[in-house]
């Protein structure tokens, strides 16, 4: 790996109905161009993330800014969108086709019909009444039976997302929450509450990628802040819904080879927790603690950004910051990108050295998931 | 450039709304990996081109065929959707990450809404009844006014169309027709008859890249085949609805210059010509003819497989052998590389050496196009 991150810019994550995908993709993209300190027309290739547009994102957001003739790439990978559109966009730049891509993701769920979250079309279990909350409800349930975990310690993922994201103004939730109003919020499904499940909003976010050489001869505003390593796998077939560690281990562990790190190594991390379950899940498939203790790792206090352990989605993660699809892997770089350069306020990871962004989409009772994106950077 | 294309798979392209996505992409993904003479297990990344499927359409056809827990990325650049896919697999290859990646795409246009071609959601013109066989008949309205190019003209390019599409077993037309059945054909949009416009229908190809160590390593059932460059662009705004031209020519200069090629170099090419009024521009966008001489390079028999010229659309193209978006790319390079091999029975270019895909996708009439896609191969 050679790129670094040059800038980032996102929006704040809301429901806002009344404005168009590409006025909000281009917010995002107008402050990442801004923060890398160059010039749109420095921008030599882009990629999108987007679920839901049906078609032409990139173009869409960018011809309004009259970034045009430019290579444009949409790519869709579930909620793992995001993700992808950074990783394609850094092989741009490491295969030597272009010093300076752009990597952004945008979703308007207002703008989808009821904004819900579909999975994939041929999935039998959405059609029998698995959708994705309930399929993390069962992941739940099969959770607490193996390993004693309790609803406390699944509704303390939720307190410290919100504590974190009271510092985040982008976040869409920010108010705290104690165990107990989190437990007590309507049931959705079984153990989940609605305040474990993430909200659906509008948002985008934007990453400027640049080649080491590029970043020497240009400067960069900030720290530069470098790549250092990515994984992408998809799941393989589970036996039970109780796991989505699997892709997610496979990912993980292409990352960690190419940087030459190791979970100890990982001050600050961005993780994909749709539902309070999952960041318990990955804490396990990341390697910050071991399996079955995951419930014990947030509940304890070792995720909390002053905690001894990895500081766990301290933008608010999608729980609290919101989860607009395309968008949400891209912010998680935005975040972890401002933590390494000590520029995140409330919410800094003291002496942040190294991150990672863990994104993950697609999840289906028959498939750990279509697509895992592990990225690790550092100062 | 240093990866070569190791083997080519394609369905036929027919109407089978009967048969499922998962089952059309397998057989062309299980041709590619037979024709590459390696295992499924040996595929270490693979990018889906798809529009219409609504998201997951790779690791849905990659599931049923048991490969799961790769990387895999779905990638939409409308029509140009199969030609995105190749080129963010072949940038796998070129940084490095991995030694072999699939290429693939694959639509299922009659389980669509009325197996039409959406133009852009946002796209006014669609509302106002515009859509693409009306954009395409008035960029040949302006070509006739300005060139002195004649209806009899145009329709050459389906008469050479169906002339090649005999000898493939794969397309849906093929049966050869005069310029006079042409014109008799149902008006569609005044200059465009029926005959003039590409037929949905449902297919799939695939190719498999490999990075040139792996294929010297692992040896190739048939000669390598090259690939030498490669250029991508989306459109600048244009003021008239006359051209597609802008975003050929610049992806065409950066295939061309990454190749260290010329236009006088292409012995064969498979172009995007969803309307007969395409194929004529882009002769002149990809430098084989100059201005205004595209509809006599065709009407003149030069663009013919035994012509002066270059060989287009040996396959028949979009016109003949169908356009099923996301698979049209793919399908392109699976039949440059049959040619280049020197395997394509009847429509064989005779001394074929070097081949050119270009595939674009988008048009609507305040821009050029999405994207662009620009390929070079040779033996």
């Amino acid at each position: 790996m050679s790129a670094v991150v040059l800038g980032v810019g996102a929006t704040p994550f809301r429901k806002q109905p009344e404005r168009t995908l590409a006025a909000v993709g281009a917010d995002a993209v107008v402050a990442a161009i801004k923060d890398a300190g160059i010039e749109k027309s420095q921008v030599q290739a882009a990629v999108c993330g987007n679920v839901q547009f049906g078609g032409g994102a990139g173009q869409t957001v960018l011809r309004s800014l009259g970034m045009t003739g430019l290579p444009v790439t949409n790519v869709e990978n579930a909620c793992a969108s995001g993700g992808s559109a950074f990783r394609e966009a850094l092989a741009w730049v490491e295969a030597g086709w272009v010093d300076v891509a752009l990597a952004f993701g945008v979703e308007m769920l207002t703008h989808s019909a009821g904004g819900l979250i579909e999975t994939g079309r041929p999935d039998i279990a959405n059609q029998v009444g698995l959708p994705l909350p309930g399929l993390y409800a069962l992941k739940a349930q099969h959770y607490m039976a193996d390993y004693g975990a309790t609803p406390e310690q699944l509704a303390s993922v939720v307190v410290k997302s919100r504590a974190n994201a009271q510092w985040n103004d982008y976040a869409f939730f920010r108010t705290p929450v104690t165990v107990e109003q989190v437990l007590a919020s309507p049931p959705i499904s079984d153990p989940l509450t609605l305040f474990q499940c993430c909200p659906n909003v509008d948002g985008a976010a934007a990453v400027v990628i640049a080649s080491e050489s590029f970043a020497r001869k240009h400067g960069t505003s900030g720290p530069a802040i470098k790549v250092r390593g990515s994984g992408v796998s998809s799941g393989h077939p589970i036996d039970r819904a109780d796991s989505v560690a699997d892709a997610t281990e496979r990912a993980a562990a292409q990352a960690y080879e190419q940087a030459g790190l190791g979970p100890s190594d990982i001050d600050v991390c961005e993780v994909h927790e749709p539902f309070s379950i999952a960041e318990i899940l990955h804490y396990e498939g990341l390697g910050f603690c071991g399996e079955g203790e995951g419930a014990n790792y947030v509940a304890s206090g070792r995720a909390d950004i002053t905690g001894r352990g990895v500081a766990v989605n301290p933008s608010g993660g999608l729980l609290s910051r919101g989860h607009p699809l395309g968008a949400s892997g891209v912010a998680q770089i935005a975040e972890v990108v401002s933590q390494l350069r000590g520029e995140a306020g409330g919410r800094q990871r003291e002496n942040a050295r190294v991150g990672m962004t863990h994104i993950m989409g697609g999840s289906i009772p028959e498939l750990d998931s279509n697509a895992c994106v592990v990225s690790i950077f550092s100062t």
